[in-house]
């Protein structure tokens, strides 16, 4: 036998599935001189807090060496939790919460590659946005569940989808209905945040149809302005009558402080979290006790809230930047819309019909500028072709200069496209 | 709905069939004072080179910040991938190793879950020791494959077994039959080793049987006595006539620096490499760079062979302390057996049959000694059953004087248990 041949026939229903991530595939080409890349949602690494984080480094491993060199607990450094725990009540009026409720995962991808692990199957059926968030897809699609798949409006997720898929429910269907995934702030990819009266509709249908929600959050601080939205998690904490909280809220600290530290947060019910734990154990033991400390030691220390500013206002400037850029030089494009975001690191261009923006993105690496194509945020054929005229695009990496000139490539990018495709 | 009858029906099978992790419940009790721990096979903290470590933990946060502190390549940094096949090469006399023949995980345990997602599920087959480690079977089981289950015998596992069993299989169960899973060195429980002999003869049966071996390596580092045995993966590379090394060698960097910094190598053809790359993309995006950027620069300027030597003295010297008090006292049981290992931290115990060691556990603990139970080690009833009589023991945690008088506890609690189970 070949020795591809070979291997794929040793493969799992589950390794078949499994496909290349087409964000990570593409991001290599970014490292081609000149190239302008409002492709990766990666932090600007000027932003980290470099000096202070060296110092805890060395701190941590000379002085608290028995922990952090060492195996810890699959739930995560109590000191980091119980500084969390602050956090979420000083910022995000969370309360009530103990160590039980708290779990750190390596990264927020293995949260949401828990969340697949634990809850769905083949049988399983589960509600997501389109477009959805890309690690998220590839984390649930692997378990090759049935998708209900809403369509994005200006003010979160189609829920009337959801309910209309719920009315039409068998009772059986219904008890193999696990979640719903979100991400209420700034979604990726669209930019848009779940309003407040849609978290409310959604934790109604949650309660009324025994479902839990999975609240994805990595952006919710990152918001250059309006006014802070609570949680979902909140909101159901906040609703006495029932006797679980059936959300679980992800987050993270790669947005705040450093992706490097891959350091992920999951808050839920005791339960829900005991059996996450479960699935962790035989994933990858515990998340490395070094870096979970030296999160912990710096958010004793230090009030991310407070050190992020700067780089909010840098981030804002960015989005600035590039929704002026694309209202000076996008409009010359008939019929492309985009997306104007409130805080995070994503718009979403619709563009005209004929547009393929995969197909599309040789010409656009010719003309050194890369984006993320639309297909990328979708799960199946259907939203494959809902998603093929979009592409995501972000502001945080490229400057402000880059960002206008980067444009100007893009529009010229997409015209000769157009052009080239009407012959 | 209960909470917890509803939590349970939202699981996936999958996690239907998680089980807490034993030994890692059993450790939380190692804390209460007085405590003599046999348990846990975690190094001694005093040995991690932790000043070193600190300074370049400092030194890469503040110098290499675009790195450590950035998302990461889901393979792992290229820097720490090339140290260690210089590594390999010298140590080991593997050659002809690149990049992509190295896969970077968060510890072995990730390496075992992806070898688990990549290859099985319920209809396939693979082959293991018994007793088995422990982490290799929560990541296994899991997927609820068939399990062929080998005898240990003091050369490794008895192969007639695996042989038999092919002989007797259709070549539709041979065409899923997935892998070989063997720990070659001072393997966990047994701390026994794979002779050349037998790993010659599993290589016969792998490449006449179409198989894949997992040979898992985390102790081979520990030796002290005898020499080097070759591994089964460079064996392979040393018979020209097949297009693919069919090994996947598993290594770790937590016994020679630090289980702390949850750093995995997984070695391997190109192909197969590639395959759990794609399944680690889903798992959890990428390693900490700032963990694999301080293992590379440290094994850039340090030979960790040379300064595991005093680790290596002090081993030695715990084992002997272990393997001389269990001559004194543990004779005084009948029928009593344990195993004599030449590197690694553990030696398996065989006590009369009228012993069940997870039964005999509370009295344990009340005699202040804690061991693991035989049965942790077992996938299935019949190697439950076989296992029920035995315990892993560890002498890397305590000193001599605690072996000592550990071995007195563990000589009286399984009198005590005896004479109260006779009456």
């Amino acid at each position: 036998m070949m020795r591809e041949e070979y291997v794929f026939s040793k493969l799992s229903p589950i390794a078949k599935r499994t496909t290349a991530n087409i964000i990570r595939e593409l991001l290599k080409s970014t490292s081609i001189p000149g190239m302008i890349s409002f492709g990766g949602g990666v932090p600007d690494p000027e932003t980290f807090p470099k000096e202070i984080m060296a110092d805890i480094a060395k701190e941590i491993v000379e002085k608290e060496y028995k922990f952090t060199l060492q195996y810890s607990t699959t739930e995560g450094d109590p000191i980091l939790r119980g500084e969390y725990i602050k956090f979420l009540e000083k910022y995000y009026d969370i309360k009530n919460l103990d160590l039980d409720n708290v779990l750190i995962t390596s990264g927020s991808q293995q949260a949401l590659d828990l969340v697949g692990r634990v809850f769905l199957d083949e049988e399983s059926i589960c509600a997501i946005g389109t477009p959805v968030y890309l690690g998220a897809a590839s984390a649930f699609k692997v378990r090759a569940p049935k998708f209900i798949t809403m369509d994005m409006q200006a003010d979160g997720p189609n829920i009337d989808i959801l309910e209309e898929a719920l009315e039409n429910m068998t009772e059986e269907e219904k008890s193999r209905f696990k979640f719903i995934y979100i991400v209420s702030n700034f979604d990726n990819p669209t930019g848009l945040t779940l309003s407040l009266e849609k978290r409310q509709r959604i934790l109604d249908l949650a309660y009324n149809n025994d479902l839990i929600i999975i609240e994805d959050d990595p952006y919710g601080a990152l918001r250059y302005e309006g006014e802070i939205i609570p949680t979902i998690y909140q909101l159901a904490e906040n609703r006495e009558k029932y006797e679980l909280n059936p959300v679980i809220l992800l987050n993270t600290f790669s947005k705040i402080l450093s992706p490097g530290l891959r350091m992920g947060v999951v808050i839920g019910d005791k339960t829900i979290i005991r059996r996450l734990v479960m699935g962790k154990q035989a994933a990858d033991l515990c998340t490395s006790p070094l870096t979970q400390r030296l999160t912990a030691r710096y958010l004793e220390r230090n009030d991310p809230m407070v050190q992020i500013k700067p780089t909010l206002e840098l981030y804002s400037q960015k989005r600035n930047a590039m929704m002026e850029s694309f209202d000076k030089y996008m409009k010359e494009i008939d019929g492309v819309t985009w997306t104007f975001p409130h805080g995070g690191l994503f718009s979403w261009v619709t563009l005209p019909e004929e547009i393929d923006t995969m197909d599309m993105l040789e010409l656009a690496k010719e003309n050194k500028i890369v984006y993320i194509p639309g297909v990328a945020f979708s799960v199946n054929e259907e939203t494959a072709k809902k998603t093929s005229r979009c592409m995501r695009v972000s502001f945080c990496l490229p400057s402000c200069e880059e960002i206008e000139e980067g444009t100007k490539r893009l529009v010229k990018t997409i015209k000769e496209y157009r052009d080239k495709k009407r012959g």
